[in-house]
């Protein structure tokens, strides 16, 4: 480290200025707008009250833009995977800001994508799971699991959108 | 959090509202039934039985309806890896209250499901899962592996069903 | 297989005569309580509600009696690891009957103990959890994560289950 | 579900009130700052330049308020172990808003809150991790390891805030 | 590879010399015991019925000289996290070739050694795990796990191995 | 545990008998074959010259009957992930008796057994797996990866098995 | 051990006489060349660059030959998922010597080698990742991922690697 | 993205400029020694056979200075945890440049540093681990796992390095 290549120390002078001309003030820093834990509970109950009404007993997942778990809630008799395949709808859908049904269409038509399910832990490309945006920007994803197809299971996050977030 | 968002609040009124009317006795929560341990080995033995009739050497696992194992048996010589295949075809079984054969089936017919196979670390779609019932209640499910065929598998866990569980 | 060791085959016939007489009715099963998710729901707010009124921004899970999440809220400005410490809190006090700050004193005084810690990966002896009991019936657990101190978030799991399930 | 407990219907009820109330628009939501990632990459710039000119060869990880990776970089001959070391401190101190330092020294003092240690896959309490913070509010953490003493870390962490965030 | 080291060529004539020289008949092959499921489930049962007779619901483990699972049974009412504790005492005991809690002991008077609990994902250094040997031979481990102590565990542990193994 | 279900009781009775006509001497136990290291260390040893002759630098596993690693070696200029390839090759062929380009042909043929892929965390399904067994005892499995075709793979596998273990 | 089989003691002899001519001096010993941590930076930062110019918010990773990372940046709003896509494509262009997009077409192909996808926990077969080599020999990879495609992700890498590495 | 913080677009062209002065000549990138397999395996040999000769069966890793294992050898009736315990503590003197057991003692006299356990999934912090070095170049490490004592496994280590590697 210390009789550093030539590139490193270059680097290092380059940090230095780099680093210099950022001194960083609160004022300065951008802003990202997020969800209240009130809002992102509504959604869960939202989905779980449509989809009871459907006739499944389901889970709901809502998760903010970088990923995280703000609520998630199993209905009675949900089975236990619905818990993990609800949040990994809601991670997807967000960390991706697509509806998990399109990246099913897109693998069934194009299976060179096929390795879109193995990028993360946390990715499930299953129908259920939807972006959450208002005014065009991104608030992180909402999944539902257990109803019999993804379909339904969209269904329920599509209404819960619908109720709590709006037209879009 | 002090300064909370109005909706913050206005959740925090609803939730009091909503607990001062929840105020749980015993006599009045639900109840699920669920197996005695000795019937849930009484499975197992039996799966492994009729696969040992049938001249294979397997797992057999017995969950319950919140996918938690009561039993898992390995028989002599079945392979190592047959006591995670048999917990989590029992496992898929009692999450989606359906047969794990019918389910391969279903991905086989409609290829934008395959991702049911990345919902949950403990899924198994391959044959050889059957839920358990008894008068319409869940009670978790069955898993086999290790027999050269899920149908193999299934077969042992049928008569399992059959024999300790009776007539559906 | 075939050629079996006489023990297993004495095990096999002991199995038979057993399954024969256990053949199992829905009437003949024994039944747990179990929380309907609205009282899961309750008693997670309710414990945010509490802590928020205290200054503190946290989760709060709970899970069955099996372990398995019902109801798991992260309030706005809670770290991200607190709902996993939440849930993992949750789950020891279910799965072992007991508050866990308890089970941190028991360490401290016999490290010999210590062991306790890696049981299980969803074990986390921290307090904050206790268990759910309705006439003394186990219906699983709560865990709040978050608070600077493990009394301050027992505090709060403790305010819950006052609330929302009443005396003991 | 569809014969739900008379609390499960109260809820479904309340949360259709609730979400009634809760329609979003983007100009209502909360926001919070984040750091741009020419920042985050000139802090863990700078903590590798201080820990070169110190003699040592670090990684230095810097995540957002989610603990959510922004930059993670291995000097030469720092050792692999460097690149987690790094990115757990930086996720503890980002977490829990505290030097791991002083986590540290707290479970020296009070053994009942070894769990901490357990929180978290991500939680590493060992010297090294330093929370980001502009104007009081938080923009995550920077975590260093590899050097030969959490305290060296640390002196780097401090040094990269120093330069790049100025003072307090 | 193709211009390989001298040191690889040296190897790789060596090798060629070691291997005609090892060609392997059945006949020659060392042999080692082990148990038949039969025994390893009276293993399990016997520990469950002491833990029951004394008032306690436990999970009870058996697992083969390899740490391979070959029975696992939870009592009604154990809770979740006695499969794994019960089965993780089982592996210890069976790859260490020692009693769990004369480990724990072990780590208590010398605290340098603290690491054995870091050794492998599936050791659990908390008394109730004992290792199974025959004549001096090993044949693997039983843990049981739920008892209010590990003392309590082992004892069943040992009631079992009394009954099912015999005298040492 | 205490007031147990009848045919709880009535198991703990059959154990009983059971296990004390179980009582198990040395003399009676099943015995089996297995690999000494030196064995095991040859076949690892030919694998890779074989491959390293054919210009590949490969990775080779031999694991045993119950699918635990005897010896792992990784020639000059394989690519990490060849270690984990090759161990999981030989643990499924050791596992289900079968090569894995065998298993491989199956799932093509027959895309409903898809789910093989999932049913263990160190199945591997591709060429470069083969069981090794001695006059039709199972001895465990060797696999091999890096070289650019399963079938490759598989020919240093096979060659090796030729080499040390002589003809079938 | 002490009364080992006979292929042992002589596995022993000569691995005595192998290691008696192997003392190892370092002038001997064969060296490999790495990149700087510069260079690696260069590289992910001109991806990042590349793909912003294409209006992409991606993360890029840059891994050694080992398969360890050396830098890992994640653009602003760029998806969580994308600091473990982009680690995955380097890793395996690093550790399989061929751009991932090549082996996704393979598989394509050639569905009997799907299970190129279980072989490692890092592997994953998208579009995206590039093998680094500077004459002829190995330095590692280079992965994007964010961009809404693979190919998308590859023109950044690819452009990252002509402007630092220069034509091959 | 596309419309940047200043800082973003500015470290773009310093990002430019520093790229434009890297292009990378194999002549110009350092290099860096490593192990053949010839010599990582006549290590491991060499500790098996010295424990041998002790009376202990053992497994014996060696891994590189990236940590990725060269040669991996269990003995004949080691148990299954020795695997990982010697490689661990072969990753961590190499990763760390110590020897274990000088890391323990660390911890014993410094609890605060007690979080070094934590750092990486890899890492084991018990006697039997050593860094490899020749001529003041890092080239690895070697752990070894076994015997009842860290202090005899690392004897067998250290001896194996005597041997192989000469004297320091």
């Amino acid at each position: 480290m210390r009789n550093g290549h030539p590139a490193l120390r270059l680097a290092a002078t380059l940090t230095a200025s780099l680093t210099a001309s950022l001194s960083v003030h609160g004022a300065d820093l951008p802003r990202a707008p997020y969800l209240p834990l009130a809002t992102a509970q509504a959604l869960a109950n939202a989905a779980l009250e449509r989809c009871a009404a459907d006739g499944y007993a389901v889970s709901a997942a809502v998760v903010d833009a970088a990923g995280v778990t703000r609520a998630l809630l199993r209905a009675d008799h949900a089975g236990p995977h619905t818990l993990e395949s609800s949040r990994r709808k809601a991670f997807t859908s967000a960390s991706l800001g697509r509806p998990t049904a399109e990246l099913a269409e897109l693998i069934k038509r194009m299976p060179e994508v096929a390795g879109l399910r193995d990028m993360h832990p946390s990715i499930l490309i299953l129908g259920g799971g939807l972006p959450l945006r208002v005014g065009g920007e991104r608030l992180g994803g909402i999944g539902v699991g257990g109803a019999p197809g993804g379909d339904l299971d969209q269904a329920c996050a599509q209404a819960a959108i619908a109720q709590v977030l709006g037209p879009p």
